[in-house]
């Protein structure tokens, strides 16, 4: 792995950047050649189940763009709509006619749902072999007992650009920052499996500071905008930032910006991924990586060749 | 909570121990008063299924402690002795006999099971409602999300003991050493809902002795006896020994001995369990709070006041 590699670029000045657009296109292909292989045997592509429940602009968005990928991937995408006033009783219902539908292969609910829905109850009734955002109970203790799984899509995809940074990851200490169970607990266990030490980090933390100068890779998932300051990172290490935070500008404007200082970080690591173009587009990545591999082990057919060491789980 | 609190006691030297075997009584007699409680308003004790496969010696040691104590604990004992010679499949139809049993509130299945017969499948077919090792996907599951569900009971106990010694372990940085999926990973989680800080380690981790040496809380889980030396430990650390290794002594006998170098941490730890008589009793009595737990739980009751704050999960 050199700086020609397609993933990373000069950022023109110390730290090399990590570019996740191109990882994300480099997955997508992964899994337009997993669906297409699996078209041929059963007779049929995989097929994505989307679930959008009320008016979210930001959600619309998402789905638009998880339609799009999955489609432009050679897989089918079924989308959902439901009106705001969407019962419980009634998402519940859909979940379970998309649970035994044999050609549904993964089932994603659009997260925020609308007031009055609770999103842990409607994830929780999705079968785990059809969870592609791998956030059931199932999913999470397939995780912790290194049983095979569907994995959550944004933490595999903090791995796999550490790997596409570095490597075998081997030894190296992993800072996590956040310790949300849809970042900051997977990425832990999913890098534990890539055989580092793992500190995990948050709010009641002491001396984080410290404590982060010590990552190899350091892991910012805290949704704290430049809360990762240039003191906190080791001279030399990866940093690899998940926090997407929409900050108002002098002029009125606004922009995205990760959890670290970025500007101040470009001097310090080695590598570092920008905001947005880092994390952000692995998670979608990952979501077909997971449709393709949900479909092959629902149909008994062994993981394809160009999905196997995407490293989704 | 001083040095005279029944489950502390001096040691001579620097470090104070904590006294284990004091602190599963406790356990237990909780266990008694929610037993009891159960009992009347359901007219029946809880019940604790163990299944014994095979003549292993230590096994059976094992399972008769389980059954005294849970008996004595007011709670009823079923004991399933099978021949080393059972089927996979007849183990797993008198688990799904068991998983449906009305009367059964916990199942145990006994490790290590005889040659030929996969524990992970027998282990991953019980009731995660009856899961009272916490040892399901299910169950590790719950853990990751923070969700109710039964926890592994030496990590548990690990914790008890913790806080036993210190109290609130809000921002306690905790080293755990080793990451196996019945104690390492479990109590990292458990230490992590405490509020901890907490580091993963294990035998791919550069300079362990450095990382050892930040922790406020140590827990020693890699089945290495003597693993832990002196200057691996900061001074005013509280070491929790979760390993039991049988060795040998010069005149021919053996001796249990932990992972920490016991004799040395004494100068250096303010406090410490010992081996034997430290984590060890704490397994037996997590399993009894876990039976009266999931008692409640499967009645539709509230969880018994006496048990509810034991910290099992």
């Amino acid at each position: 792995m050199t700086v020609q590699d397609p993933i990373l670029r000069p950022s023109g000045r110390r730290a090399v950047l990590i570019d996740g657009k191109a990882a994300a296109e480099g997955l997508d292909q992964a899994a337009r050649a997993g669906a297409l292989e699996l078209t041929q045997t059963l007779g049929r592509p995989p097929c994505l189940a989307v679930v959008l429940a009320g008016e979210d602009p930001a959600s619309q968005v998402y789905v638009r763009n998880k339609v799009r990928r999955t489609e432009s991937a050679g897989m089918i995408s079924v989308e959902h709509r439901l009106p705001a006033s969407v019962s419980q009783d009634e998402l519940l219902a859909l979940i379970g006619r998309l649970n035994i539908d044999p050609v549904v292969d993964g089932i994603l609910v659009q997260l925020p749902l609308p007031a009055g829905l609770d999103a842990q109850t409607v994830v929780q009734a999705i079968d785990p072999a059809k969870d592609v955002d791998g956030l059931t109970a199932a999913s999470a203790g397939a995780l912790v007992l290194g049983a095979p799984g569907l994995r959550p899509c944004t933490p595999a995809g903090c791995v796999y650009l550490a790997r596409q940074a570095l490597g075998d990851l081997t030894g190296r200490h992993v800072v996590v920052i956040g310790r949300s169970i849809l970042v900051g607990k997977p990425a832990a266990l999913l890098f534990l499996d890539a055989d580092c030490t793992v500190s995990l980090a948050h709010s009641r933390t002491r001396d984080l500071p410290a404590l982060a100068r010590q990552a190899d890779i350091l892991i910012a998932a805290a949704g704290r905008p430049g809360m990762v300051k240039a003191d906190w990172i080791r001279p030399g290490a990866t940093v690899i930032d998940v926090g997407i935070n929409r900050v108002a500008r002098p002029d009125g404007s606004s922009a995205l910006t990760g959890d670290a200082d970025y500007e101040a970080a470009l001097d310090i690591a080695d590598f570092i991924t920008p905001v947005p173009g880092g994390v952000g587009p692995m998670t979608i990545a990952m979501l077909l990586i997971n449709t393709v591999r949900a479909c092959a082990r629902r149909a008994g057919l062994a993981i394809p060749a160009s999905v196997a060491g995407t490293g989704a789980g």
